[in-house]
């Protein structure tokens, strides 16, 4: 017979997944463009000394299902023993509607960091949320809305105690009694500052030599330590005190801003967010009110819009990393707000007295472990504690672990006798008793028993969430509805283009998703043993040598927990390298001054000296000025920093000059990842001459932004660099931990991992080719409406484009702000504003948009465009008009009607979905009014009230 | 120390999550109503002789850890073969996008059957997109919105055709090549009907002597047969031709349309919706245009709204049940939109290329399977074939199957020397080999190899899926965002309450959801060997066991789909009884005309002449009246269909005396479990009197709408009704099947299994009187605006209220329509209209909704009382007023305004969102003018177009 099989197979659906335009959609883009097809256009915009040569080897694609399979199977190989281990990870229950409604939606987890409020207010409220529930734990006045981890959040305490503290002394006090990672990532940021650390007895402190001190509280080890004397002591000598507190504990024990703390920190995971084998999961930084303005990371803030009424915003970003550059003191760019949001969520459903409850609940469990253990005779320290306590083993400490491990729980070896347990949330009465069998115990657990071994004077009693939010009905349909409503109140990836540049907000697919919930990925500790977590290492070095293969780098080191983490990880790695080498002293970094903000405030970090390199007019180095500075500090030369396409959008043909200069003067060359995006399967970064690059796997390798992080940030390093990477947080030796856990957010990697598999090589190369084809299209589409700054030599754009909109303040008082504000009623988000170049919008779409949505956008900017020429020209008055009054909202339908322009141009401007609009919950918000008037918590609802009239 | 602990238990989050008001807020609402507390209310509403004496003892509360980890548990005993078992039942692979998007999404599954049209314009069109898919690939003109299984659609095929035929003849002919059970739903429908049932050789069938034929295509052996003479000859006899097809085999066999086929049924399951042990799954009937006037169930259809703007709604109701009644020869009223809306999706994303391929890839796989026995020298049937073989064993039938359990592949016994194996999606080449291994084969499968053994003139060269809608843009980005858009146009559970009466909307919770998806739930195959199942068996047992404590019956069938099933089923197996008995005569079923309209249709079916029982101005049975008719028709009387609490929202005290006369006259009582939600915990039906009800578990227990389907009707039974329960589908003995599956659709079970076990005995019963609380404050709240139709002797309301609002046509003329549809610019399901009385509207709020959202619903009614009392007054005009014009739109307030009142009043009236208002996508839909222009299917784009101008 004959029969004509079409030719669509299995993974076809998996690579149309990512690659947006259709085949006919591409034809038509081709032809816009005068090209012949995809691989003309890429020689013209790739110039060919740059591109690799041979494709790449990362395997054909998998189906969704093969996928699927393969991480069943994976997920198999770690075993997940119930966890007795603490240092800051604790099993915890996650309400399962959060996890269905918040983790496992893609209107949270697609969304991007809240720079543009009016599209944001949704993950602003439960931010402001969180942030209210830490000020309130901790006693202290304000709170930002997440750091990476407990132990980065320590340093970042540390840092900050430096800028604030009043005291001369340049050494810095740890407890004994904190995390060893705490202490380790601690050390590793002391040390290229120029910061003594003396770890030792809090009550051995001398004050008198220390800028600031660190205390664990509950310690380690168990230990709850009232620290009023010290912080006292402390204050008398103008130094800072820092507390890294158990959020769960201040449920029960007296807050640090009552025992007169400056600074608190510590890890939010406990809080319904798995331990996920180390994250990722939400840390605090809270302070008193006088140190706000040092406070590093996000702020959510109050304040109005046009219309009077409470809007939310993200305050203060004068202090951030992205506008400080060489004056930062610290590169926190990237938060937790997922995890923060879930975090905050959790206490919403719990409310202080559940809370209360739980805590309660986990104290006295502990007290039954302990008993039982007492009772058959074993030495239990200390006498009072909240969930941890430490038993004396002698000689037996190996043999009472590996029977523990054979009873299905995982205890911690301290010192080289004792043994650690920590209880949480999901300990079963026949885990306790499992523990007892490992000593060799044969008693069985009481639940009833109610006995409490709390220090008497360390009993919480002031108050903690009395704000409405945390009092609201507790019914689950009431929960889902309001996660709802603040989810409908945010324009996310999975209504609209989300057109960043640099930023490669891309399909997070639901494939690569769903393994992140599974019960083996999200529940392993990150100290557990090795041989328990063979999935997850067999997926990481798979991972790695992809990674490896697509970079053209040798090693690669998962730990950094963000972009900016990697950049410093990776300049932390040379410098070690340089030290190795006996040219420790090495301490100047060329960084061009177009870089990403990020740069120079890593540099900073590692105690170098930053030294900018001009740019030419199209945005490229200025090789003449970088071939002088390289020579004038060509012996303190570290290395250069460069970002590769250039952050002007431009493959730079000189790219390997600039490398081969840089060796040639003895430094290393660390190229930014950021725009990996435009080089996967056609160039690596590894070849044209890096020796570190750092790759945002939440950009180019499809991890969700999550409305601000998580994010995952490794390193990829030549081979003489290897050696020199971050070591294990708990080991205490080689360059040192830059995060707690030993792979960083380990749980997200499935996402990448899944990504990599299922495009396959070609794939890959292809959402790259795509990348630029989008980015092209934009580009040629909108020349007629507005200049285009900065193309490669043949007229292209590598896969962003930036759009020059600094005439139209003149010819009709438009700034970016307003065009960012007009795209809200079009329904987009605005494009990256004001970087690299101030007053200019930088547009990168990526291949998962497909032609009909760039049509929409370019729809919407090119009758931009004509509002402006109405402006210009004198038909549109230059206030009221419909870009100073954007975004409009139904309240501007509603009311009188007063513009100059009707209601329908006011709110279907070209681009709008006209029945699926998207209609944002304020007007313009006035972010000075409330840098003015801060308030970071929860408002009182008579506000409420008072606004609403 | 002294510690005050707290007393919030893990469970209290899991009570709090179904109750809705919190105990402040009971206590506000006690206040309301005058009474001290809940059990003075509960004395108030239920009479004393109803309650039951005992508390309930179904078990303590677990937490949703609790139950999740025992959810697991039992999902182990389940054991996962890969399936050859074929009969219907296919594995699928559901794309992840669907299945996060849409199945696990609240916004879809919490959502209620279209009845109202304006807030569903985004499931009509996913049910329009799936109607066409069936009518394109089927080759008929009109396709329904999914009917229960394929079985039942087989039976409701038969039964239309007795409608439809032009043919006198009393027979109706069934192709011996159907499944098995097919056949046996047939039957068993066929017999109270009086239609003789023909099981043989198509080639044999004497069209003369049958009013309509049923063909399998492809048949349960594989054969694959031309049709197109066979339905020649039953049109040369006025006789009907049916085809239950294979939707997959269809994308590439000859449709039966193109056959002459007048009818065709069949499953939808393997268009991405999981075996789920049984279901649920949509079934589907499409029809030649000329009989679209007798399909049964729901059709989607296009029309108009009030601006002239394409709008969905469902077509042609007159034809349904409800509105029928007596005249009814069609009970369905529940579809599987659900799971019909996943299948359209499926099709969506891979488009017809994409079907094509899967469908070739199918039989590929099956002629290299068939080759490999083949070559072995074993004789294989049929020559050519689609995906299914059947293989002569000989003695070996029983060793074979074992064989290849072992080897992990479940196989058919066909016969006592075949052996059966059908071929899926997902079926690998290591798993083709497994059954080679178990025919004692050792043979590599060849995955590339490309031979085709279809019969030559059955191989499709017709289109289909040729409107947009199967070829747009097939990146996931644009999928979710059409998924994101459709749902956003609907108005669900998870943003606002859904009072209707009789249909108890409540919270289907995250963690009662989360089984669902399971594998170890979702890919079992229904008729697996049952030590496979050990899983589902003791979840089924348990719940049995609970529910018959609810209850107070002996026994269950979870058999039937959906309430009215539930129905069918009762009354069969009460004839059953009676015939078992020598009571075959008795044929007169006692009905209230207040009833369920399907209790009339229900009993049609089981061929029983209705006779009405007349109500009192309470709304109760006139004992009166009932007492004559039951003496009248003593000798016939089967049965009484009784509603209990009474579909007017009353506690009959009368009900014992009704049971008791009943059974006196000889007959049985059918007590109607629909408000079942009023009673469980504080009454028991089986105790009052009854011998069988039907339990909506789709209602009182908490498995979702799912936008109009899945649903599940166990019927619960007194022990002397138990054996004569509907028997296995494929037995071919005892009283026969009502459904295709054993157990209905047993994946749902484990939501309401989720259920009664995190609320235990104490939290169901406090449901129970939260629910009566919640109709009794809306009674009270409400009467100052509205009349309360019918109450009990102490004046309150059971579970729901009937709020009269027939005097403001003649007042004010406005309509419940009007109402309804202005309480969608509150935001706001309506209640159920016009039922059980015409003109009123009645209300059930359920136990999940708070107190604040009820106070947002009374608000809304006494909004719009007020409304009607300025029409009344003439302070609005009669015509032009909010009522008339609702709901409003965005395009209202957008275009000029020349209504007499104001945006404001029309867009934010009492009860609505200010900034999360929900705008309905359309204006009010025109029903009439769709109904004269009966558009089912898709149209065409430029009708869009044309619409927009």
């Amino acid at each position: 017979m004959t029969f004509e099989p079409t030719d669509y197979m299995p993974y076809d659906f998996a690579n149309r997944r990512h690659i947006g335009p259709s085949p006919a959609e591409m034809d038509e883009m081709f032809a816009t463009l005068g090209v012949g097809g995809i691989d003309e256009l890429i020689e013209q915009t790739v110039p060919e000394g740059i591109r690799q040569a041979e494709p790449l080897e990362t395997g054909g694609p998998m189906s969704e299902r093969q996928l699927l399979w393969w991480m069943r199977q994976t997920a198999k190989k770690n075993t997940v023993l119930t966890s007795f281990l603490g240092q800051g990870y604790h099993g915890t229950i996650t309400p399962p509607a959060i996890q269905r409604n918040i983790l496992e939606n893609p209107a949270w987890y697609t969304a991007y960091t809240p720079y543009q409020p009016e599209i944001s207010q949704g993950r602003l409220e439960a931010l402001l949320n969180y942030q209210t529930m830490v000020a309130d734990l901790t006693g202290l006045e304000i709170a930002n809305a997440s750091l990476l981890d407990e132990a980065t959040a320590c340093a970042e305490a540390m840092t900050m105690a430096g800028r604030v503290a009043k005291s001369k002394a340049k050494a810095f006090f740890v407890d004994e009694n904190c995390h060893p990672q705490n202490i380790g990532v601690v050390k590793t940021r002391a040390k290229p500052l120029g910061i003594e650390i003396i770890v030792g007895d809090p009550d051995d402190m001398d004050a008198e030599a220390v800028f600031g001190a660190l205390f664990q509280y509950p310690g380690t080890h168990g230990h709850v330590r009232d620290l009023t004397e010290h912080m006292s002591r402390l204050h008398a000598a103008s130094a800072i005190g820092i507390v890294s507190a158990d959020p769960m504990a201040l449920c029960v024990l007296k807050s640090p801003g009552e025992m007169g703390a400056d600074i608190a920190v510590g890890t939010t995971q406990r809080f319904g967010v798995p331990m996920g084998y180390g994250g990722p999961h939400a840390a605090y930084i809270a302070c008193r009110d006088g140190y706000k303005r040092s406070l590093p990371g996000r702020l959510v803030g109050v304040s109005v819009d046009a219309r009077g009424n409470r809007a939310y915003r993200l305050a203060l970003q004068t202090r951030e990393q992205h506008i400080r550059r060489e004056k930062a003191t610290s590169n926190v760019c990237t938060a937790q707000a997922l995890l923060a949001v879930m975090a905050g969520f959790y206490a919403v459903f719990h409310g202080p007295k559940g809370l209360r409850a739980i805590a309660e609940r986990i104290h006295r469990k502990t007290v039954r472990l302990a008993r039982g253990l007492q009772e058959a005779g074993f030495a239990v320290e200390p006498d009072s504690f909240y969930d941890t306590i430490t038993v004396e083993v002698g000689l037996f400490q190996k043999a009472v672990i590996e029977a523990g491990v054979r009873e299905g729980v995982n205890m911690r070896a301290v010192g080289t006798t004792k043994i650690g347990l920590t209880v949480d949330e999901t300990t079963r009465p026949a885990k306790i008793e499992a523990v007892w069998r490992a000593f060799g115990i044969d008693r069985r657990d009481d639940p009833q028993a109610q006995e409490y071994r709390l220090p008497k004077s360390l009993i919480r009693t002031s108050p903690y969430l009395t704000h409405e939010v945390f009092h609201m009905n507790r019914a689950e349909t009431e929960m889902m509805r309001y996660m709802r409503r603040l989810a409908d109140r945010d324009l996310a990836l999975d209504r609209a283009m989300i057109p960043l540049g640099s930023c490669t907000m891309k399909l997070n697919s639901a494939a690569e998703m769903m393994p992140l919930s599974w019960h083996e990925f999200a529940n392993l500790h990150p100290y557990c043993p090795a041989d328990q977590a063979r999935g997850y290492t067999d997926m990481i070095e798979g991972l790695n040598a992809k990674l490896c293969e697509i970079t053209g780098y040798d090693a690669i080191s998962m730990q950094p927990n963000s972009g900016a983490q990697g950049e410093y990880a990776g300049l932390l790695t040379i410098a070690a390298y340089h030290a190795a080498n006996g040219q420790g002293h090495r301490n100047v970094c060329l960084i061009p001054v177009n870089a990403h903000g990020t740069n120079p405030a890593s540099a900073q970090m590692v105690g170098w000296k930053v030294v900018p390199v001009k740019c030419d007019e199209m945005g490229s180095i200025d090789l003449e000025d970088f071939r002088a500075k390289a020579e004038k500090h060509s012996e303190a030369l570290a290395g250069i920093m460069i970002t590769y396409p250039s952050t002007h959008g431009v493959f730079e043909e000189t790219v390997k000059e600039v490398c081969a200069i840089t060796h040639e003067h003895g430094g290393q060359v660390y190229i930014d990842g950021a725009n990996l995006n435009a080089m996967v399967g056609i160039s690596k970064p590894g070849e044209l001459g890096g020796d570190v690059s750092h790759l945002n796997l939440h950009k180019t390798f499809c991890i969700p932004h999550g409305g601000g992080g998580p994010g995952m940030g490794p390193i990829g390093v030549k081979a003489h660099l290897a050696e020199h990477l971050p070591s294990h947080p708990l080991s205490g030796e080689g360059p040192g931990p830059v995060a707690a856990a030993p792979f960083g957010s380990p749980s997200l990697l499935p996402i990448s991992w899944a990504y990599v598999q299922m495009m396959g090589a070609e794939g890959l190369a292809q959402a790259t080719r795509v990348a630029i084809l989008n980015a092209n299209y934009i580009a040629k589409r909108l020349e007629s409406g507005y200049k285009v700054l900065y193309r490669g030599p043949k007229g292209r754009v590598a896969h962003e484009c930036i759009l020059d909109v600094r005439p139209f303040q003149d010819s009709a008082g438009v700034s970016v702000d307003d065009i960012a504000k007009r795209l809200v009623d079009c329904g987009f988000h605005a494009p990256t504003m004001s970087w690299p170049v101030a007053g200019t919008l930088m547009v990168e779409p990526t291949e998962s948009e497909t032609k009909a949505e760039l049509d929409r956008f370019c729809d919407a900017m090119l009758g931009i465009r004509e509002e402006i020429r109405a402006i210009e020209e004198g038909r549109l008055d230059r206030e009221d008009n419909p870009l100073k009054h954007a975004p409009h909202t139904v309240e501007d339908l509603v009311g009188e009607w007063t513009r100059s322009y009707s209601r329908e141009e006011a709110c279907f401007p070209a681009g709008a979905f006209r029945v699926d609009k998207y209609w944002p919950p304020v007007n313009r918000v006035d972010n000075a009014f409330g840098d003015r008037n801060l308030i970071c918590t929860c408002p009182p609802m008579e506000d409420y009230a008072e606004a609403a009239e």
